[in-house]
């Protein structure tokens, strides 16, 4: 994905290298979430991934505009990170042999998954603040405030059907 | 680390396999803040890894009260994500020639590996109601509130460090 190997000097190298791998992250979550739509049965489930992989589509481009905006390549790097959580997921769903159960693997690992982002972009939020990267910082904002939200809506459907179980 | 290999067939059975994975975790995080602590130059992101090595030492014991509390014996299995994170960290621990860089770097890595297991408790709390597991989602929740306030505590060094920038 990269040849990116350079030593990492100072923050804004820093803050280059985990835009790349965030950006690496999204495309990696882009490509998960056709196969997560056809998987999930709870029609609540269905949409709420439909409408992230819409969403995540649109990170994509975001990030470009970061890339674009400090004079940057737009390149990915490897991320062993996203793809643990991927891979480990694909292989718990594949152990299970329940509709139900598949379901709540699925809203499981998309948490998982809204988690790592969030931390990513909050990371990278606080550095490009610190950095003064005012332009940057606010295009970051805009999609950390859609993965606070798709995460919400995940856990409003776990709710849901614990509610529905009690 | 385990030879846990069964089909997953119900909600019970995902609870126990999360568990596990739970518990390779922290015992792979128990495991890594040592060297994190050595690395870390910032007095106050130092005294705050120490403390939570304490923290991530009890939540080890308090899986394992978890697992008593159902039944099971105390095992964990192998967690992709964790490594991901964890050997993603260290890679890039490893391209980085400053020290407040580096600093930066850890208390990111250790807000990423929080925001981990705040989606993971998160999840096994709801699973443990939904299943009427209410001393395990108790118990639970005890870890949950003290990575959040590890999590709070980083963000609250970094913003120092903004304040002092800015």
């Amino acid at each position: 994905m990269s040849f990116f190997s350079a030593d990492i000097r100072t923050l804004d190298d820093l803050f280059l290298r985990q835009l790349r791998d965030i950006y690496y992250a999204e495309q990696r979550i882009a490509k998960s979430l056709p196969d997560m739509i056809d998987k999930a049965d709870n029609a609540d489930l269905k949409r709420a991934f439909e409408s992230h992989l819409e969403e995540t589509r649109g990170h994509v481009e975001r990030l470009e505009r970061v890339f674009d905006s400090i004079g940057k390549r737009v390149e990915g790097v490897d991320c062993p990170a996203i793809d643990g959580v991927i891979d480990e997921a694909n292989e718990i769903f594949g152990e299970i042999t329940d509709g139900e159960v598949l379901d709540a693997a699925l809203a499981a690992a998309a948490q998982t998954v809204e988690h790592y982002e969030m931390s990513r972009y909050g990371t990278l939020i606080a550095w490009a603040k610190e950095l003064g990267k005012h332009d940057c910082a606010e295009l970051l904002q805009q999609t950390l405030e859609e993965e606070k939200a798709a995460d919400k809506t995940l856990t409003e459907i776990a709710e849901e059907r614990l509610n529905k179980a009690g």
